[in-house]
């Protein structure tokens, strides 16, 4: 049995195919490149019977993955993460059906999980030894636990105010670990130079092509846990937005192989801070591709990216699924975090929280209508970002009453 | 169908049989009680075939379960946590097979989620509103998230020393919050005084029969995962102890009921901490309770725990299956933390980093030996304990070179 009907690599601007037996990363044009799939040897020989028994993590979707050698999987036991439904909160928002993707339940603690998994298995299989790249923090904190799994170095460096947690989690992973008094930009000019100068594998966001396709398995999930069909809309905070882009690839190939009905796209929509909002701005503009956002700053670190290299796949899914792009304030987002917690016992991310934000914002717009099925992405564990919770508490003395 | 063979309540000490359509307490001879179940309608109606198809959390094994109606169901998607293959750490320690139960990766970040779980999820069926509970952080976090998830009341009391992580989980989730100045035993008579005045229903560690059937779900999960049998030795850090009465219960019920042969059971190892041994030193001692242990101190907090009140069910499983007690210090616990992290990518608590110090310390003395198959249980996520990491990582500017 072929364990994965990878084909080759293409750029989705100039259209130019590229081997995916070597390494590769942008198209000389400068694009991403993205992976494609023996899309006719899919629609004869695989069948959502196949995945019966098979175990609950994102390596059973490995036809659709680009792994060729099983050998090479390097798992913590990612994915299938629970698809919630929030009858409470549903409720509030007088929406249809609401449910949270829980991307915190998860190795690392966040959905960067699926792409490090992806992406470092493949770097593997490719005959890696070192990696490098720039990061917010989870980013980070994945690939260089990922990269501890597969015995291979890793080179990182992330922003001095990045959540302290990640720092822990790349510093105990034995990475080579740098902060920087700057942004991810900073950091990522930095990890640039190095990867011109010593021949480090460049996995900054999509300048490598198979983080993506462990982004997409969330899609892939969210059609499966809905007994193969979507939901009307999806909304994803959206920082560097490979997953947003990684859901709707995946979506169009379950249409290509006929795995869910190919008449219907639920609505994507990219959900970014006031205060670093570049994709709403020329989603609002009508435009292909976004402009770099300056002094951005927002509680939900995640999402601060001032321009993201596939601003312009972003743009495109959102445009082709008729979604949206909205902005949310730190204190919404921060008063959302509670709301979850309250009502649904969920302890989400800034992240998740801007997004369940958006959704509110956009009920109220009647941009989601009453009868609407919606899906949120939270994409990572509250627990990672102790400093965004404030509270006084009450200190008693043994012996104390309550 | 039936969903659950829930038969009645009964006391381990004196037999005393209770009801379970009843809240239930300790027995009146203080002792905890177990549930029990139908044992012979489970195995002519029950068998592995059933939970094909079934989702992957902790209530695919509803009828094993003290749920009886789905209604009352409180979850987050808890359970099937990874059984996750640690080849290189195996061969680092010289163990023939071994294998990490990694408890990080469920709602609220520890083990605590599978009681909690099934604790409120009864509490509500039998009609609770309010609950109350000392803890040493993980507990508290997850009863408390949970209970709100179940639009439940919640009252938790815990060590001001306790990790802040868990205090914000409780903080957010709006429950009636409460430190205390003091050890976990300081914060269970505060809830005692407050229980007897109030009628606040009490979940601390064992007052009510059915965290430990939540608890018991790994040992359930860790027979399905490895095809129905089970491991040479299983090793858990041991404070109240309940996972490792839940698991020695679990596997006890799958060979009465035939899932798995009945003439082997794991070794199963309690694992304390140098500062906080009671458990350790009445296996030493071939005591069948142990003794208050005065002045605990250990950063694994949550295994200071002083005196169980389950201790009496650790150490008979400890004899029954011939398994041992011992202890670690925190200085080895921290380096094994830094092994898996470096050699797995996994970022372990440092309970579960207890346990694996003692795999190592078990193994040199031969008491493992070199070709049995062993499990260790992680409780909980590393990202829990931000404190436990301690580095320097340089700092740069933008700009700089690495």
């Amino acid at each position: 049995m072929t364990f994965s009907f990878l084909s080759h690599l293409y750029c989705p601007k100039c259209m130019e195919k590229y081997q995916a037996s070597l390494p590769q990363h942008l198209c000389h044009c400068g694009s991403p490149l993205l992976v494609h799939y023996d899309i006719d040897a899919l629609k004869e020989l695989w069948a959502p019977e196949d995945l019966k028994g098979r175990s609950p993590d994102l390596w059973r979707y490995h036809e659709i993955l680009p792994l060729q050698d099983p050998t090479y999987i390097t798992s913590l036991g990612e994915g299938m993460t629970p698809l919630l439904p929030l009858p409470t909160v549903q409720s509030d928002m007088d929406i249809g059906k609401l449910y949270m993707k829980d991307e915190g339940i998860i190795p690392t603690g966040s959905f960067k999980a699926r792409g490090a998994a992806v992406g470092v298995s493949k770097a593997k299989e490719l005959g890696i030894k070192e990696l490098a790249m720039p990061t917010n923090g989870n980013a980070g904190a994945a690939w260089s636990l990922y990269a501890a799994r597969a015995s291979m170095d890793s080179t990182i460096v992330m922003p001095v105010d990045a959540p302290k947690i990640t720092r822990n989690e790349c510093a105990l992973s034995g990475a080579h670990l740098f902060l920087v008094d700057g942004l991810i930009s900073d950091a990522g000019k930095i990890v640039g130079k190095s990867v011109e100068n010593s021949g480090l594998y460049d996995v900054s966001t999509l300048r490598e092509p198979y983080r993506i396709e462990g982004k997409k398995t969330m899609g892939l999930e969210i059609a499966e846990q809905l007994g193969w069909r979507v939901p009307d809309v999806i909304l994803y905070p959206t920082g560097g937005g490979v997953g947003l882009i990684g859901i709707y690839k995946a979506l169009k190939e379950l249409q290509q192989i006929g795995w869910i009905a190919s008449d219907k796209m639920p609505k994507l929509v990219a959900v970014q801070s006031e205060g670093c909002a570049p994709i709403v701005d020329a989603w609002e503009q009508g435009k292909k591709e976004s402009e770099f956002w300056a002094h951005s700053e927002t509680i939900a670190f995640g999402i601060n990216v001032p321009k993201a290299l596939g601003d312009f796949l972003v743009l495109e899914a959102l445009y082709e699924t008729e979604g949206c792009a909205t902005t949310v304030s730190d204190q919404d987002l921060l008063e959302e975090q509670k709301v979850l917690a309250q009502k649904e016992g969920a302890f989400i991310c800034p992240e998740g929280a801007a997004a369940f934000s958006a959704a509110r914002k956009l009920r109220k717009q009647d941009w989601i209508k009453s009868e609407d099925e919606v899906v949120v992405l939270n994409t990572g564990a509250g627990i990672k970002y102790p400093d965004t919770v404030q509270m006084e508490v009450p200190v008693l003395n043994p012996g104390d009453n309550l």
